[in-house]
């Protein structure tokens, strides 16, 4: 047996849970300290307000007229952010719970609805009866839609406090816009992955209750959890990456390469909808997306486990290994998060990007260690984990080609682009193959799961990096409508570009974990529905991978035309706008910002609905019509063609980006010669940009649900398809 | 026994393949009689002279300036082709010869180089020593190289020998341009068809001198066909594509967008390696193409079919049914022909686009009577051929979303096209599926060889009509560069766009064939390595499944990046003589056809390189290092990815092209709401077509071969990787 006992156990996995969200809070109020009411004091408190930095800082503004103006966009964008979420919620609300209903059906079915146990599958002895697993099935996958909704809301209602906060801070200084950004992507970070942990963890010792000796029932139930927090991490995804990249284009199209005015000008209808769309679609969906990949890696290593060793000599210590790892994650970022907010101060704006990669560095060096640690004492010695290395970035010469390219118009741009997004899948595609290879030699399945969570592990670090980049980008925003100074602006602009590549990482990470999660679930659905091989050479399974490798595209064209056509409405509005307000341009008129979120809200609401339901829809269709194994087969298709369009979607996307920014700097001879903005070579920067927008922030980001969410669904369903799956073959 | 003797196929094959010959040189002989010599007489013989055609057309031109211009042109065009081809066959010669060896020492060193002959694999009885086989497999592999080169030659010498008698007959009008440019289209269509079937049965019949009895290594050593052509036609895809897209790229970025002069306009440097490119790329580009694929497919069959019934049994006339249904397929062709240059008469522009539909329905329906005979002669009664439904095609609904996105500029261009493409892969992928399952479960992985040969068995009309394309489209191209009336034009550009839609039908059959024709190589490279299973659980399956996925977008990245720079390359070359050549904007000048010729010839010998070496030496490396069970992974990956971005990519592209030709053309009122030519509407709609040019011209057709290649490349070495493979798991 393991060296901490399971009484060690008990106690440690929740006091790390309750220590993170203490220290969330703790974070939170920090932050809460920065007064968006004019004339109150200060953060620093002991100065007497912050008259003082301001005359040090030359701002010569009418501060109480900034700060009020600064509470009032804050308002505007959360209510818009909140009134979109809420509408969302509305249908989400509906589909679980039909989806409820479905998952107590199906399950249920199984054994007749009998009340009756039945012998268990892997273990000797009786199990509990399909219908109560059924049960417990849909509460846990009910608790993992709620906790993921509300790791979504909380997270946007964080940032919406936080964006003009870190505004006014930015007056001060970029040090302390710094900590500000940060502290509140870390109230973020800390709030997702510790109440995850706890909300996984009552779970388990509930259900226990009833389950008692049954850990098969127990932990096949439990991945319901997982299921919930997935599915509305999609909609999350998708429908808040519908609405921002549409008033973004929106905003753009009009905005930048129409009427010549800057990024963010009060001037433009969809500004306001543009960040309310960054809170929802960056924010609120990377929260959701990434509770997702939390809950099901736990679920995946969990219920490998329950049908492993571990599960049947009822190693509680054990089985609960992946929840340990987690926890000793929280603590290790907790102190992660000290070195950039405590022990070190930011100077300057070139200080900034160092300290994020040190924030990496760090946690990945103590997590390393923790990991160690903790699997001496909860393992048995020989055990080890994986720890993923990082994926490759996008880095500065190719985007050099990509902006040189433009010299040469749009066209070559988006040729450059396109190609240097489908290179950069070579170097992460061969990490996760070597990932793959050396931890299922060490563990199988369960490898794969916990080197899925070893990713995760650092989650509220990589979270609040994550979080720390769109409200730098917000603040920018509010600077700019708020009328401050352009320095301000330049402050809260260098915070953004140093989140950049740290960024790039976390999604390096978020569809590395996703790829490993997936894999380690579809290896979790294959046992449990009692498949022995997968064999490409049956042509049921073969059509089922040409098939499963369809899909991504599938899913991609609908979520590009959604966007594409809600951006064509939003610029017909900002256009009509600009058209038949008098004095818009002039500024002395204010354009009807409410129409521009309406229109973001409503086509995402309308066109979340087929990309959602094809990939919830798809597992349910083929394991009952084509059984098992041609659902093996479209599970494994779409996980090894999504996770490509997946990365060379966000890095084609980056590319465009880093390309039109880099010309904008102009930070060298070279990108001097490319510009200045407004040029010609600048515009097709521009037009690269615009058209990386959807694939980088709705169709890339989404795509590592669906190959998780497919898997994890059909793990959930495993035992109806292995009872009545299969329905077409049958009867052809 | 089949009804039909060993005799009666020994007499069959051959004489549809000289058949087949023949029919081609005489519809060369009928081409010819048009002559591109001042004075001569004109096609119809009968009329003394075109003059008399020439007035009843009112052309008001001076015929000999007319006629000596075309001919300069053509001997431009041809010479340009003429001398890139010979600078590609001499590294390409290289190449052959250095894998020749590779083959050899490779495969005679699996029984240490023994001259002694080895019990068989799958008969009894001793089979010929692994020494021979080598030697002859190396040769076959030559023989198909060769093959495949001159067929691509000879493609590309008719259809330059074409072009200007297609615009010389224009002049008479559109019925006669049509059947000029069919009938040359044809020769090649033939040509290649019958050639490929006479060769390959020749070489059965040498080889089987020596191997008598041992079937096993009879159509083993014959597998070097299928490689030896398909290895050509990569190249020839790689290097054609890149030099084609280069120049057309290139003349378009600075004629048509940046001096706003047309297509194909003389005063344009880049105008000639533009039509050079268009015969080195999608006419010997092509040609080497569907001979690789109909060599592939046969030797799929005929290796399936060596190691089952019929090749155990030595039922010869059952062995070559394959090539029986090749040769119905070349009569079935021959007779289809018939119908379009002799027993109706084209009279007006719109009865093109029926005349080319009506060859494939009725080459479809007398194939499918023709299979059937064949089939009731040459095998058993209860064997039946499936024969694959046609590709979806870009229809005009969507295309018009694609057009109207063109009203936001480039950026909603671009969205919109790159998300109709993933959504073009559904329905191809739906029908892939279901052919798959249909035709394994009649006859296993034969089934799918024999459902690829069927796709491909009407290859003459279909390469007639694939080869009628770009040879109207560069007679158009020397009619605006003789200087030509614009009624010329007219009428090139009708026969062009009518054999769109059917060059798209065409295209789709070559993408579902590919799909097949690996899937069925695949499966015979399995049997011949003695995999049992290639289980998607095993690490070593699923590492190569994910890794063989990521291969088309390497592949991809590299074709793109090549067209995208070679196009920088020309741009400048362009814009520099538009600087500098005085009097050239006027037309006063002529400017330097010949470098920008040369330009396009080096980018695209030196841009081939890298994507050929990574198809070719991807098996090899796999096969040795990590083993066959990772190289069937390697194999299905690339095959559903590939298979779905060849698609996407020919579709976007072709989306594009007809959105763009759609504002052009204004021929409804809500087209012309989106042009006239050079509106911002237009401007958009060009960029989205350059775009598209690298896609669907370079990357889509390329990776066909990809998927293909490497599949035969594995089945040609299979004993090799059967017995040394897997170096690098065996030692860790």
């Amino acid at each position: 047996m393991a060296i901490l006992g399971e009484l060690g156990t008990e106690i440690l996995i929740p006091v790390c849970g309750v220590v993170g969200i203490v220290f969330a809070i703790a974070q939170w109020f920090i932050v809460s300290k920065v007064k968006v009411t004019p004339g109150a004091a200060a953060a620093g408190g002991s100065k007497n307000g912050y008259g003082d930095y301001l005359i040090e800082e030359e701002e010569g503004l009418n501060d109480h007229n900034v700060v009020v103006k600064c509470a009032e966009i804050q308002t505007a964008i959360s209510e818009g952010a909140t009134s979109f979420l809420f509408t969302m919620y509305q249908y989400v609300g509906m589909f679980m719970v039909v989806f409820a209903a479905v998952i107590f059906v199906f399950l249920g079915s199984i054994e007749g609805f009998s009340t009756k146990g039945q012998p268990c599958t892997y273990s000797t002895g009786t199990c509990k009866p399909a219908l109560y697993t059924a049960l417990f099935s849909t509460a846990s996958f009910l608790l993992g839609a709620i906790t993921s909704l509300v790791s979504g809301f909380l997270g946007m209602k964080i940032a919406t406090y936080a964006n003009a906060r870190t505004t006014l801070e930015a007056r001060k200084g970029v040090g302390k816009a710094f900590i500000t950004a940060f502290r509140s992507g870390a109230v973020m970070g800390f709030l997702l992955s510790s109440s995850g942990l706890v909300v996984l963890y009552i779970t388990i010792n509930v259900f226990k209750m009833y389950y008692g000796d049954d850990w098969e029932g127990l932990f096949e139930s439990i991945t319901g959890y997982g299921l919930g927090g997935s599915s509305m991490a999609l909609f999350g995804r998708v429908g808040g990456g519908i609405y921002t990249k549409a008033a973004d284009v929106g905003a753009d199209l009009v905005g930048k390469v129409e009427r010549n005015i800057p990024e963010d000008d009060p001037r433009n209808p969809a500004v306001i909808a543009d960040n309310v769309g960054d809170n929802v679609g960056d924010i609120a969906g990377m929260g959701s997306d990434l509770f997702g990949s939390y809950a099901e890696s736990s679920c995946a290593a969990l219920v490998v486990a329950s049908i492993s060793s571990f599960g049947i000599n009822h190693d509680f210590t054990a089985m609960c290994y992946p929840l340990l790892v987690s926890s000793v994650g929280i603590i290790v970022c907790l102190l992660t998060t000290l070195f950039a907010t405590d022990f070190f101060e930011i100077k300057a704006a070139s200080e900034i990007e160092p300290a994020l990669k040190k924030q990496l560095i760090i946690s990945t060096a103590l997590m390393t260690i923790g990991v160690a640690v903790i699997s001496w004492l909860a393992l048995p010695a020989k055990f080890t984990i994986f720890n993923f290395g990082a994926q490759k970035d996008v880095s500065n010469c190719p985007v050099q080609d990509v902006a040189d390219s433009c010299r040469t118009g749009a066209a070559t741009n988006v040729i450059f682009g396109l190609a240097l997004g489908y290179k950069s899948v070579i170097i992460p595609i061969f990490a996760i193959a070597v990932s793959i290879y050396v931890s299922f030699s060490i563990a199988a399945m369960y490898g794969i799961a916990m080197a899925a969570l070893g990713m995760l592990s650092t989650m509220a670090t990589g979270l609040a990096i994550d979080a720390y980049g769109p409200i730098s980008d917000n603040a920018g925003g509010i600077a700019e409508m708020a009328g401050m100074s352009h320095r301000i602006r330049e402050r809260t602009d260098a915070l953004d570009a140093a989140g950049n590549t740290t960024a790039a990482i976390g999604k390096g990470f978020a569809i590395g974990s996703a790829a490993l999660v997936s894999l380690a679930l579809f290896g979790a659905f294959v046992s449990r529905a009692g498949v022995k091989v997968v064999d490409v050479l049956s042509p049921k399974v073969f059509i089922g991978l040409i098939v499963g490798a369809m899909l991504p595209y599938w899913f991609s064209a609908m979520t590009m035309k959604s966007v594409g056509s809600a951006a064509l409405k939003m610029v017909e509005e900002v256009r009509r706008q600009f058209n038949t307000i008098p004095g818009l341009m002039e500024g002395t008129a204010k354009p009807d910002y409410a129409t521009c979120v309406k229109i973001s809200t409503d086509a995402s609401i309308k066109e979340m609905i087929p990309p959602g339901a094809l990939v919830m829809l798809t597992p349910l269709i083929v394991g009952t019509l084509f059984g098992v194994e041609t659902l093996s087969g479209v599970l494994a298709g779409a996980l090894v063609s999504g996770v490509q369009i997946a990365i060379s979607a966000s890095n084609t996307g980056g590319a465009w980006d880093n390309a039109k920014k880099y010309i904008e700097a102009g930070n060298s001879e070279h990108a001097r010669s490319l510009g200045p903005k407004g040029s010609d070579c600048h515009k097709a920067a521009v037009i690269g940009d615009t058209i990386g927008d959807p694939l980088k922030d709705t169709s890339g980001p989404s795509l590592n649900i669906l190959i998780k969410l497919m898997a994890v669904e059909s793990l959930v369903f495993a035992p109806f398809f292995a009872t009545y799956g299969g329905v077409l073959f049958r009867y052809i």
